[in-house]
């Protein structure tokens, strides 16, 4: 999916929710466990329920490589599932050297067919390049995340900035806001003015709204640019608001409430 | 494995090899593409020819999930195969918030019995510590690594330092030379002394021998410890050094070269 499409898309919607199907087989209610693919069928019935409201879905691998080569076979069909006009990022958070990042880049973009991955930036440019060189596919570099060890290495102070600063922005200039998102944590409303000063034309992906406690009006004011440039997610406080027989209904609730939020906070 | 073993198996085999099966689909002889599994058929061959020879097998799990499915099926047997005395490092450079550490962790730890993982620390802490609480399992932390995008993070200068220095001396304190190493590459030679200055009791994974050209001669001087302290890996230089039927024979070869240099630097 190019950026036209996804600013198309976020305009018809006035929604800029992506949900992330963090879903644990642990957490998912009781009923499903003796479906076959049980993670699958929590997937379907979240994506039944929510399609509509949603401009991306995101799936974090680590609940399926978890469960080993069935847990892969759950997200295939999961990923399959998504209706196309929908965008879908692997948060998989892959790097590694050149050759070996180019192998990670064809696993999601082409065996799985994921229009975006997660790419953590620690090994540098090389790292990062070889998920940039794919038409209408993206790096979701991380930048700021939401959690507290962001404190580590993230905000170590430079000469003239933080490392995240030094990261985004060196990052940034290896692509283009076509080919290259960032993720931007939203337990620092504060911060993200300053980095969309610093990246004025890149999307930015927003974890950390909802259950990791980040405000959606503030992350919204300062974070949106003149083609919306923001996809929030939220994933437990969507995809387990309920966790009975009617948990799809009770999770598109939720849903909705963010999107009438957020069709608030998108300038007409 | 406990260091202990891994240390007394060093010493028993004059050998700190680590031999990487970084087996991609596209090098592999032609005449194992008819197999079933031509990925673990290889890599059947090539422990065969070299069990007695290295102390560790290193798996890029870029190689086999590009494969999708398939592939984690050879990862799997692979594993399965590799004799258990051998320490298995699973290089899949994860990292992520706290709750989804935890997943991956379970992922090569338990759910496919590795030793050891790769782990990423730009997401700080909560990302690294879920990795340690594992008896007997390693995290192997991105130090330095031997790519040139190495430079873009890792050696940016902070007051008193390198990025790189401040996060392997920080992450030192999550946990203990008994459940971390570190990865440090080989094509920075002279950098290892320094970092065995500041870390003396860590084991350190050093890639970039061979074919990415470190001296095997010099990273033995800079980096051992009195308990050895290094797992030296070598991954195409040995497991591509033939090309037809032999190549299993041809990789032997080259093992046994390495070893019998790494047995002269070997302390009695």
């Amino acid at each position: 999916m190019n950026r036209q499409e996804l600013v198309q898309l976020i305009r018809e919607r006035k929604s800029y929710l992506c949900i992330g199907l963090d879903t644990d087989i642990h957490k998912i209610p009781k009923h499903l466990l003796s479906h076959p693919d049980p993670i699958f069928a929590f997937n379907k019935a979240i994506i039944d329920a929510t399609k509509d409201i949603c401009v991306a879905y995101k799936i974090n691998t680590a609940f399926y490589e978890c469960l080993g080569i069935r847990g892969w076979e759950s997200l295939q069909r999961t990923v399959e599932y998504i209706p196309k006009e929908i965008f879908t990022i692997a948060d998989a958070k892959r790097g590694d050297i050149g050759n070996t990042s180019t192998y990670y880049a064809k696993t999601f973009y082409e065996t799985y067919g994921f229009d975006s991955v997660t790419v953590a930036p620690y090994m540098g440019r090389d790292s990062v390049e070889p998920f940039l060189g794919f038409s209408e596919k993206w790096a979701i570099v991380l930048g700021l995340t939401s959690n507290e060890g962001s404190r580590d290495v993230q905000q170590l102070q430079l000469d003239g900035g933080f490392v995240y600063e030094k990261v985004m922005k060196t990052t940034a200039s290896w692509g283009t806001p076509d080919n290259m998102m960032f993720v931007v944590g939203a337990t620092k409303a504060d911060v993200v003015a300053d980095i969309r000063r610093l990246l004025p034309d890149h999307f930015f992906l927003v974890p950390g709204v909802g259950a990791q406690g980040g405000s959606l009006k503030e992350i919204s004011e300062k974070g949106m640019n003149k083609e919306i440039g923001l996809l929030v997610n939220a994933s437990r406080a969507v995809i387990y608001a309920g966790n009975d027989e009617k948990f799809a209904e009770d999770a598109r609730a939720v849903a909705l409430q963010y999107q009438a939020e957020m069709a608030g906070y998108i300038p007409a």
